[in-house]
Formats: structure tokens, sequence, C-alpha cells
């Protein structure tokens, strides 16, 4: 009787044992199907973040913008028989780093939009004129003749240039110009990335 | 007593079988969780991923400047009876090509916000004035009587605007107005995406 | 002979029961090791959507443009014998709401870098002057005497800086100069953020 009992118990608890057998196998095969998904995203997770740094978090970023003269002192530039590179030398900005206050140059720092922005202020008896160079190549010109009875004018003018990696952008005074400067910093020079590409 | 035995062994084996059998429960239950949690994941992924695309990778790059003639010979445009388009011919730029060379017009891409600046040059004895409409509509304007004796003169303005896809920005020369060009490019019309809305 | 069996039965039973005990702990490792590469995986992704939206979908977005006056009408401002805050009362677009038309300030809601232009107008007789000033401090200027026998001028000027939140930008009419405005809207103030820092 009592090994009767003994194989009946062993019996019905075998059936429970089974039902888990098989499921057991399949956890085994979800594992690995599992391992494999959390493998790829994790992969997927390492790009994102990846190009979040490249391009969100740490985008970048270019900017700067100068005038003429770093003295409050009135000072005149010029005339030369020659276009005479110009240099902005006091910057109020100049995030990236690449407009250089020694030459004026500014050197795109990788490949993208800029945006450029000159202003030219001219006061009484002086023929004033500003070109932008992009790797010596003439792009736009700003000018203004001799105001006369009028002693003050203002010339301006913007460009927006698709630069690759190293192309240098730079004003400079037209050849027998003159260009004024002082305290009030009427000459500018900004520029800006609008975005790489 | 073997009998016993039996019993015995199918019940101490039983202890330990009982004590896996309601983990192995727990484990299936856990692997459901798991996998809703992944299959969350792999959605959420992918919603990064195609916003990374959308927004940063691929993001809207919209960007134009133009001069007011192709050619580097001295040119006048009016004066007319009627406020006319302008067409600024000659692309320094023009990505996304969201400025028609031909029309003069610029039709937004994509609603956003977008910076437009445009500089008006004026030598002796013309009376000039450019404006900036918006689908029709006056927004900003530029101007400059005869300069007289001051034989060269510089106006500009600038805007920013919210623009809904489609609006058109186009600049036009003022009634009665005369609007000079040459080859120093004096006549800009430059506009850029700040950020799309 | 039965509790012989019920014996033999019980113990091939438990041969692969074994087999499957050992992969359980296994499997509970596995579940374990997963757990805690799902909960690193939600933490990085929660991370990522939090970095996309503070500066991708939902990156800070500031831009403001302004003409002096709401009017269509002719007024002067000026001269004083201060330099005034100069409100230009009508905004063309002000996302962000960091440009305060009541009191021409603008204020910079995050440290970043933000490009500022400004257009100033001057017709026949006036002598007009503005300047740009952060946190009180001089920055930069445009002015025009009267043009003379020239009765139209326009003067400008553009500058980059690095703001901390907070800076305030704010443009002001030099002392005894004044200025003009119209329904040409030929004075303008326009600013926008470049990108964080």
């Amino acid at each position: 009787m009592l090994i009767f009992i003994t194989v009946l118990m062993v019996n019905v608890w075998a059936i429970p044992a089974d039902d888990i057998f098989s499921p057991n196998i399949n956890i085994l095969e979800e594992l690995e199907k599992m391992g494999a998904r959390m493998k790829y995203m994790e992969k997927e997770m390492e790009r994102l973040r990846t190009e979040n740094t490249g391009n969100i978090t740490e985008r970048v970023k270019v900017a700067f913008s100068a005038s003429l003269s770093a003295s409050t002192d009135v000072k005149y530039i010029g005339p030369y028989a020659e276009a005479t590179n110009l240099v902005y030398e006091h910057a109020f900005s100049n995030i990236g780093n690449a407009y250089d206050i020694n030459t004026g140059i500014f050197t795109a720092p990788v490949k993208g939009v800029y945006f450029f922005n000159f202003v030219v202020f001219n006061p009484y008896t002086i023929s004033t004129g500003v070109r932008l160079l992009k790797n010596g190549n003439f792009v736009v010109a700003a000018s203004d003749n001799p105001p006369g009875q009028d002693t003050e004018d203002t010339a301006c003018n913007s460009v927006t240039l698709l630069l690759e990696q190293g192309d240098r952008i730079l004003l400079q005074l037209l050849q027998n110009c003159r260009i004024y400067t002082d305290m009030w910093k009427r000459n500018t020079f900004s520029g800006h990335l609008l975005f790489t590409m």
C-alpha cells in the first residue's frame, strides 16, 4: 500500500514537473533572445550617445565679433597704395578662436555655412572702402566717399558663405582709402557659424 | 524499509523541488516583465533615433545670400512708376534652395524664425529705396536720397520674422527710385533660418 | 518489485531534474544580470531623452526684432541732455520674450552667445547717435551727423557677445541727439541667441 502511494506521489508530482520542464527550455531560449536584443540596444544607445556628444552637447560653436582698434584713441589707417589687410584687434567675443586678432584672418574650423557682417564708419574728408575676401578672392565690399558737408557716414555689408574647413575670410582696406576709428567702435567685423555641412 | 526510504527520498527531493518551482513561476513573470520593458525601450530608442535624424543630424538648414547683379558691369534698375520686385541674381550661397534667383523670392521651407538683412548702395544723384515684404505686406525699408556732394551712401535694414511654411519674403525697389549695382556687390540680400518652430 | 521500480523511477526522474536545477540557478543569475543591464539602459535612455528635450526638441529659442515706433506717424525722440534708453516698441518677433517692448531691455534668458544688430535712420538736419550697452557699459555705437544737402543717411552696427544669464542689453540715444521714425520702420533693433554656453 505504501509502495503504491509512493509511486502515486511520484507520478502526481511528475506532472507539474513536466509542465515546468518544457517552459524551462523556453526560458533559456527566451533569455538568449533577450540577451541579443539587449546587446543591440546597448550598441544603439552608445551610437545615440556618441552622436549627441558630437552634434548636440558638444556641437561646434563658432562666433566672433571685433572692432578695429583696441584703443579708445582716434586712429587712422591708410591710405596705402595697395589694398591692405585690416586687423580688427579688439575682440568682443571669439568663441572657438577661429578669428585671429593678430592677423585679422578668420579661418573656418569646420565645413559649414557662415554669416559675416562688417560696418565701416566714415567721418569728414575721408574716402573709405573695405572688401571681404575668401581665400584671397573678392566677395563683397562697402565703401563711402567723403561725406562733405555731411560729416559722418556709415557703410556696411553682409554675406553668407559655405566654407570648407580651412577657408580664410579677411577684410581689406581698399587702395588709396583711409579708415578712421575711435572710442565709439563704429568699425566692426562679426561672423558666426550658422550650421555645419 | 525500502519503501520508506523511497518515500523519504521523494519527500526530501520534493523540498528543493518546491523551492525551485516557485522561483520558476517568478522567472516566467520576470521574463514577461523584462520583455515589456524591452519593447518599451526599443520603441523609445526608435523615437530618439528618428528625432535625432529629424532634428540633429539632418536638421533643416536654410541660408541664402545674394547680390543684385550676376554681372560685374555697371547696371541701373528703375525708376519705375510702381514698386518693383528686385531679383538678387548672384547667389553667394543658397543652402536649401529656398531663395529663387529667378524671381528674388524667398519661400520658407519650414515654420521657423528667420533673420533677414539687406544692404542698399547709393552713388551720386540717385534716390533709392528698398522695402521688404512678407506675403505682399510691408515689413521694413531702407532708403537714401541723393548724396549730393557726398557721392556714396549705404542704407540697410534687418528683421527677424516668424514665418509659416510657404511664407514669401521679397525685396522691392520703391516707386520712382533707382538702384545701382556694379562689380563691388554693395547691394546684398541675405537670410537664414535661426530655428524651426 | 514495485518498490524497486518506484525507487528506480524516482532516481531516473531525478537525473533530468538535476540537469534542470543547475540551469535554473543560472537563469536566476542571468535574469539578475539582465535586470541590471536594463536598469542602466533605462537610466541612459532617460538621460538621452532629457538631453534631447533640453538641447534639441525643446532647445532654447531666443530671437527678437523690433522697430522704434508702433505707430506709422512721424515721431521724433530727443534731443535730451542725457543719454536716454530707447524703447523699440513694435516687435516683429519676440521668441522667448527676452526683449521687453515696454523698457527696450533685452535680458539674456540663458548663458550663451548672442548676435545683435541695430539700424539708425537719419533724415535732414538731425544729428543722431545710438549706443549699445551691456549691463550699463558701452559696447558699440552708430551715429550720423546732419546729412545736409543729402537728406537721408543710415547708420548701423552689429556685435556678437557672450552673455551670462540675466545680462541686459539696451540701446540708448546719445545725449543731444535726436532720432526720427515713421511708417517705413528704418530704425530697428534685432538680436538672437546663436548657441548656449
